[in-house]
Formats: structure tokens, sequence, C-alpha cells
């Protein structure tokens, strides 16, 4: 029976039943992390070998004779540029690979906003309170780059098929909003993918202002858990849906390999139209010597072209699939009766988690005294301020299959928990 | 004799000698490059073990258990830290090692003052115009930093024991000064050593803005070119000299692997006061996921310690030192004439030329006509402006010494005939 059916004495009975099962699970003094979406042991194996691929007998030139041991090119290597231009769907001519960090290159972007501005416009400092659009739940990360430039985060509701996209063409209507963040495919930590429709809205929107940016960071782009066709979702490329609506220069497009290779020591890129991307080349002169060319010839070296990078991405959906299935079995198995949802994504890296409203932070209490680290509850929001308190992001790659059971357990155990104190208060 | 104490018309006549032997220097189409400070083929091959110490069969545990393949670790593994302390002589502690740039770690400090501010002073974006001390000749990467953030520049005169202190003392007075750049020892490009004095006048001068900060780019700490005691420079430690006069957090400290082992493929570290760096690590957070902690264990693999950097260095110093001696003799048995003078450095990257004034422009324009690629005349000074047009700066390492010794005879005879023109002006 669902728990919102239950009497008050049912109620207290299930709870003095979960505590007792809460203390036990509490006594195995676990130490089990899903917070982060970071790939597990058996995945990092997969790109081991790639370290083997520069050695110092190896050719070390770029296809265009630069010597990648020493100084020179700002934007990457020709066959990185290539290859993060297949990965990411767009012109090699308009793309720069970077070091190991897209959300250095996403950081860097907004910061150069805020700096210097973008299309003629003044700096985004010198135009007061500056705003920005935040699908929620969403990123942390992101969110956390417009805070502490001390811009005004506002939260727009991630449907299924995307940013709620009346209140998001409504919101640009004010010269103050520069900017959105959007995961378009396999959604952090939703898992959903943006419709056509809504890709088409974004792109052809009318915008007050001029330097408004879309930051699509296409995270998720090559990270499907399942290789039947109708389990592939692939959203809309941005770029030619912006130049056809006649704003070619709105998006800056973003893809790294840390999911694909090793994270921290992969490499990432930006795509955009070729004026912004002039922009970005010159900014990019005055703030670094340049990246790491021997680290983007690893890359290209071991992955080799898109070919080789679907079928590495397949190993890796091997490994991390069935540990999806796993959390999604055990909550449905579990969960079903305290009236929490959570998503079945196709691909990504996160379990996005609604439980009752006002639980989520209790159950991550709960986990977190019993062993297991969750993402901080709110942290999936701007501010960090989850306004129903019921999104809990859950990342299952990290740990092996049976400490994800042990996990999850106790992740359930709070969840239900959490609900039953919030039906009795 | 001096070609100032000559009549016009042996003037003439040597202007139509050095025409002819400038006409034959052209006509051999030479492609040669002494532009920037990048080191030449046989010092790249030193390093190119480094490449084979991190492989799939290694061991990428760091000493704290921080898998290096995956996630985690925002300012350096435990052992690049130790690392790179001991070659910037600060407590490990308090040091950040980063990616790949140097340059990269002072740009993000000096747009951290823009957008966040220090030492709980606002944001330097809302203190008005802020100016910044450039000693000169200098780098001209770091004038290009704060030109690019709308500073004002000001030239301050680098003379052989640092810049010209009584002049900073004074400038220091206006609140709105809030930084200087100082490559404190091998100076790029004059290779001079600040003087102990000096620096003990830096760390202890009154300065009006408490955000004022010291940008220390001890770029060349460890690259000298002789073994010799008595020719082996060494500054001053700012820190130490910083805390002792009662202002610790006026510096910050800077140093890369960039000319140790593989330029674009190095580590970088910044070293600062435990405050100082509180901020960095807090900031930093927002900025990125981490950099490359497996490059990192890749050069503690390979330089191990103090006594292995040092070994390496000594292997530099064998290849570059003639290279520097070639230029130095060169210039001195042809160019003793002119009026010219230069620096004869014991470390570092570079010899400063100073021709007569207003040729400094015209000699690197005939050196490129006649295929030698020169260091933009003017470079070294703030806005790219030479005040006497005199200053030239010399990269010799990159050319093996047979091109070097070509390319010297193009850039001789180009200050010769620049000389004349000048005189016969």
């Amino acid at each position: 029976m669902a728990y919102a059916d239950l009497a008050h004495e049912e109620l207290l009975a299930l709870k003095a039943e979960l505590e007792e099962a809460y203390g036990e699970l509490k006594a195995r003094n676990l130490k089990l992390n899903m917070a982060r979406g970071k790939p597990g042991g058996e995945q990092l194996k997969l790109s081991l070998p790639m370290l083997d691929c520069v050695t110092s007998d190896g050719d070390l030139i770029a296809s265009d004779g630069t010597d990648c041991c020493n100084y020179g090119v700002l934007d990457g290597i020709p066959e990185a540029k290539t290859f993060m231009a297949e990965m990411m769907d767009h012109d090699p001519a308009n793309v720069c690979v970077f070091g190991n960090s897209s959300l250095n290159i996403m950081y860097d972007l907004v910061a150069g906003g805020v700096l210097y501005g973008y299309s003629g416009e003044p700096a985004w400092k010198d135009q007061g309170t500056i705003k920005w659009l935040c699908p929620s739940p969403g990123y942390d990360r992101h969110f956390r780059i417009c805070e502490t430039l001390g811009m005004e985060l506002i939260p727009i509701e991630l449907r299924a098929d995307g940013p709620d996209m009346d209140k998001v063409e409504e919101l640009v209507a004010d010269p103050a909003v520069k900017g959105i963040w959007c995961v378009p495919q396999y959604s952090n930590p939703t898992g959903t993918t943006y419709s056509d429709e809504v890709v088409k809205r974004l792109a052809s929107m009318p915008v007050a202002a001029k330097d408004f940016r879309i930051f699509w960071d296409n995270a998720y782009c090559v990270h499907d858990l399942y290789d039947e066709t109708e389990r592939r979702e692939r959203v809309l490329d941005i770029a030619r849906t912006c130049v056809a609506a006649g704003n070619p220069d709105r998006y800056f497009k973003f893809a790294s390999t840390s999911k694909v290779t090793l994270p921290g020591a992969g490499i990432a890129a930006v795509a955009a139209s070729a004026d912004n991307i002039a922009v970005i080349r010159k900014r990019i002169g005055t703030e670094t010597v340049g990246y790491d060319k021997l680290n983007q010839l690893r890359h290209v070296k071991f992955l080799k072209d898109r070919a080789g990078l679907d079928e590495h991405m397949k190993k890796h959906a091997a490994i991390i699939r069935p540990k999806f299935e796993l959390v999604v079995n055990t909550l449905a198995a579990e969960l079903g009766e305290t009236g929490a949802t959570w998503s079945t994504p196709n691909g990504g890296y996160f379990i996005s988690f609604d439980g009752a409203p006002n639980t989520a932070q209790r159950t991550v209490q709960l986990a977190k005294e019993a062993g297991v680290v969750m993402t901080g509850a709110g942290a999936t929001w701007p501010y960090g301020k989850d306004p129903l308190d019921r999104n809990i992001r859950i990342a299952p790659t990290l740990p092996p299959l049976e400490e994800l059971e042990q996990a999850l357990e106790v992740f359930c155990c709070s969840a239900k928990l959490a609900t039953v104190e919030s039906l009795l208060a």
C-alpha cells in the first residue's frame, strides 16, 4: 500500500521496522560512494593502453609537422581537431581542442563574457546584474560558475523533452539574461534528451541580448547505454539549427574525453561559429602558451577516429549498463510505495531520483550516516536549493556491482525512513 | 672606429658595403627563427624517456592512494607538490601544482583580482582603472595579460640589480597600483638577477593597496648556464623575505617545467602564503575539475627529486651554453663599433640587445626580410612600445649551432645597416 494511504499507527509501526533495518545497515560500517559521476576501475582499464601510444621511440610529430614535444599551437593539433570534430559533429576548422577539462573552457568563456563581452556588446561586468537560465535539476558545477561570478541564477523546469521553453522564451526578452546551461543529451542528472522542437525553439527564439549564448555541454554525446537503435538518443545539432535560424553565433558547444578515456587526463574541446572561434583563439593567446599536444596525440593514436570511439564506448556501456539496471530495478522493487519517481536513462552517467517532497535532505543525511555518500541534496538546483527538497542525483558508475547493491540497500532504506518521518511530521 | 665618429662620406661608403653584404645574405633564402625561447631538438631528446615513465603496466597510484587515472585532487598529487616545492624552495603545503602552463596560472590570478579581488578588498573591476608596474625590458606575455584586462601598464626601468626601486616605491603609494611583474632570476630578456637589496625593498616597502601582489615568475630558477659557483646566480626567496617584512600575503611565486622537460607538456605550480593558497584552492574548484595527475606523476617518476632535477638541468646547460657564447662572441666581434650593448647572462633563455636608439624596429625588419625572425622590436615593453626603439630580445636556444651562426650573420649585418641608416637620417 502507498505510504501516503497508511494510517497513523501503521506509519508508526513501519517507522519502527525501518529504524531497526536502518540500524542493522549502519552497523555494517560501510564506506561507499555514489556521489559523483566517476568511472569505475574496470572502465579505467579500457583506456590504459592509451598510455603506451606516446613513448620515447614513437613518432611525436603532428600531421602538420608540429613537434608535439615543443611549444606551439594554441587551438589543437590538426588530428585532434578532426577527431573531436567527428565526436561533436562539427566542422574541424571551427573546433578548438584545449586541455583536460571542458568545465574549464566553459568557465573561461563565461568569465570572458564578464571581462570582455561578446558580439561587440559591453563586457557583462559593465552591464549591471547578469542573469542566467538554469534548467533544473542540472549540473551543480555549471551553476557554481555563474554563482561565483555574481550572476542571478534563474531555475527553469527541466521536462522530459528539455527546458520549459515557454518560460525560457519569456525570460530571454530581458536583455540582462545572457545565457543558458544545457546538457542536451542524456542530461545530468535526468538522463533525458532535448526534443527537436526544443532545440529549434532555443535556436530561433527572439532574444533581447545580442550577446546571449547557449552553453551546450554535450558531455554525454557518445555515452549510450544501449546498442539498440530505438534506445540510442541523439539530440539535434545546435550549430546547424542556429545557423538555419539565422543565429549562427548563439551557441558554444562542448565535449571532452573525460568519460571516454581517463578522467583528469582527457582532452576537451569547444566548437562554435567561425566568428566565435576567432574570438576564442584571440583570447586564449593571452591566457596560456598552449595545451598538452602530446596528450592530444595520445588520444588520436589510441581512439583513431569515430569508428574507434564508438567501439570503445560500447565497452564502457557493457560495464556500466548492469549498474544502471541494478539501480532502476532496485528502486522499482523497493520504493514503489513511497511515491518516489526516478529516471530510466538510455545513456549518460546519472539516475535522477525524486522522492516525496521534503525528504531529499533527510534521505541523503541518513544514507551518509550509514556510510553511503550521495550527491548533496539540492546540488542539482541553483544555489543548492531544491524548492521541493525532493531531487537526488544517483551516480552508479564508480562502485563495483556488489558494493552498489549494498549502497542501494542503504539508500532505499534511508528514502523509506525519510518518507515515513515526513508523513508523521 | 665607432660608427658615430665616422664622417658622412665614410658612412655612405659603409652603407653601400653593408647593403651589398646584406643582399648576399638575403640571396641565401634562409628561414631561421630566433624569436621565442624554445628549447632545441637536442634538449627535447633529454626528456623523451619521461614518456616511458607512465605506461599501462605501471603503478599509477599517487603516494596518498589517489588513482591518477580518475577524477579527484584539485591542487596536485602529493609527490608533485613535494617536487615543485623543492624546485621553488617553498613549503609543499602551500604549493599548488596545476596544468602545463604557469602563464595560465598567472592569467587566472590577475583575472581573479579583476573578478573577485584579494585580501577582502573589492574586486578590481569595481575599483576604477587598475595600474600595474612593468619592469622593462620584460616579458611580452606578462604585459599582454594586463593590457587585455584593460589595466594601465607603467614601465619601470629594469637595472642590473632589478627594477628601479625608488620609482617603484614612489608608485605603490597610489592605491590603484595593484601589482608588479617580476622575473627575478636570469630575467627575461636581460638575464640579470635581482639583488638581495631589491628583493628586501619589494617585500618591505609601504604599499597603499592592501590587495597589491608581486607576481614573482621565477621561470628560470633552475636554468643555470654555468656550473661554477661564482656564475650561478640565486635570487633571495621572496616568500621568506615577505614574511620577515610582515607582508606574508604580498607575493605569488610561479615556476614550471616547461623548459625542464617538454614545453607544452610540462607541469606548472604556484606557491604562496597559506591564506593566498586557500583563496586559490577555493577558486580553482569552480574553474576546473582538476589537472592531469598522470603528467604530474610522469614528471616525478622521471626527475625524482631536486638532485635529479639539477642533474637534468646540467645536460640542458651543456647543450645551450655554446649557443649563448656564440651569440655573445659574435656580437662582440661584429658590433663593437655600432654603439650597441648586450647582456652576457649566466642563465635563463635570452640575450638582451640594445642597439643605437631608433634602430631596433629597422634591424628586426631587415633581419626578417633576409629570412631571420626575431622577437618583434618593442615586444619587451608595455604596449609593445620601446620608448628608445633600441631593445631586441635574442633567443638563441632553438636553432642548431650552425643555423644560429648564419642567423647571427644576418642579425649583425642588419644591426649595422640599421645603425648606419639612422646616422645618415
